[in-house]
């Protein structure tokens, strides 16, 4: 597959250099948290780690369709009656997802965004294979988020649940595939999932939890989806607050742990990485 | 009164100069929307417009308690249950006052900061001042964020209302007062209200709902409180996109529309102005 293919574009330009419109002057169209040192040193840290150029950018693109796909991280409370209606307050939920939606819907007023929300709490991977064709390809995104794991693995402690990471990693890989069969221009962003270790989070995650992370990052890498490296953001984060500050329970981001991904998630989707 | 007593100071400073801890090395901490071209634009405009210096800026200070007031645009569907858990995201809403106090928690998140929303949805002034010991008073913000007035002036077309421009501003004036005598520290924000040309909006609304513009804008400045012009901020958003982007029912802000006054409140409220 090609870099064009899944929607991605690598060059070499300059932030902002072939942004359009009323953005073009400025080049630096942050969404919600904006340019912190916090997140300055983060994002520089990410880029040391990852030892590769960061100069994958998404199209955002006039009249594209813009979903957010995951569990209850993303899920955020939103209103099911709403789920249909784009941009919509309610239906995007007080999560990430809306903080970072409603950004794009800020920076690119004139490209008759649609973005929605279809995160469900509790779901894993293979929960949305199941409602795959309705949450998803029927919207027919040009740009899709997903954020999904943490159940995966969460619920195989006392849950009941018997998958394992090779069917997180299985079932990952055979959505990722089948969404590009079925919508080969789409841009894939792939947000890494993470645990603080407060709350409901204990030794009893840990190394296990990390597999999960790394089988998120290697089926980014395998389709050349954007990965949004999560856990690294919150780890620098919890320098400057408390757990509790960004996730009480550990899984579930605070109103200032929503602010970060949402901030994080346009740093590398706006902009393609560090700046 | 002194420009110390109401909780601002005035400086030469440049911005970002006197922030302290992790920011320090940025002095960039744009909350949501961040430094686009439409907001640039917007703020020198409004620099040139008011013709004085715009070097006030709150203290956003370690363990301050930050309180939005107003009607049903701050409301924005928070939850009654958690209207009393600090930095909480069904109490916040989902409005521009979640979006700005979400990117205040990303900003300092060593200060522990609280942040409260008690907007009421059809609430003019004297409501405010009927529930303003409990809903304000009794938190002991140290900064204290208001937006009232499109009720003040809307109910009395077939409303059955019988309030005037002098009623709105003398009641305003009041309440400032109250609370300037109650808190005589308190860092005060008065956000102007505003109205777009769309759905419920026609031309019975003007001259007459420029005077309530004009009436907010006489309290802040007579009170020294940071002045948010948000009636240009959406005058410029409209040339990028149509009113109902912004604002469908010309009153209650969309995600976009919450979003730019967000935006908006943070460039005044943490940069003191323009930049």
């Amino acid at each position: 597959m090609s870099e064009h293919e899944n929607g991605w574009e690598r060059s070499g330009k300059q932030p902002g250099q072939d942004r359009r419109g009323f953005l073009k002057a400025s080049g630096s169209a942050m969404a919600l948290g904006g340019i912190t040192a916090l997140a300055v040193g983060m994002l520089s840290a990410t880029a040391a780690r990852e030892k590769k150029p960061v100069s994958a950018k998404p199209r955002i693109a006039r009249k594209q369709v813009i979903l957010f796909q995951g569990d209850s991280i993303t899920d955020a409370g939103r209103s099911r009656d709403r789920a249909s209606v784009a941009n919509d307050q309610g239906g995007l939920g007080s999560g990430y997802a809306a903080m970072a939606g409603v950004g794009l819907l800020l920076d690119h007023p004139g490209y008759e965004l649609a973005i929605y929300n279809r995160g469900i709490s509790g779901h894993k991977v293979f929960q949305l294979a199941e409602r795959w064709e309705e949450d998803c390809l029927k919207l027919r995104p040009g740009l899709l988020s997903i954020l999904i794991g943490v159940n995966d693995f969460w619920h195989t402690l006392g849950g009941g649940y018997k998958g394992t990471v090779e069917t997180y990693e299985r079932d990952y890989r055979a959505l990722v595939q089948r969404t590009i069969d079925a919508l080969p221009g789409v841009a894939l962003v792939i947000c890494e999932p993470f645990a603080l270790r407060a709350g409901a989070v204990n030794d009893k995650w840990f190394p296990e939890f990390d597999k999960y992370r790394a089988a998120s990052r290697r089926v980014a890498d395998e389709f050349q989806a954007l990965f949004v490296p999560y856990q690294l953001a919150f780890d620098r984060a919890l320098k400057h607050a408390p757990a509790d500050y960004w996730a009480k329970d550990g899984v579930h981001p605070s109103a200032a742990g929503a602010a970060l991904m949402a901030h994080t998630w346009h740093a590398y989707v706006e902009h393609g990485g560090p700046r």
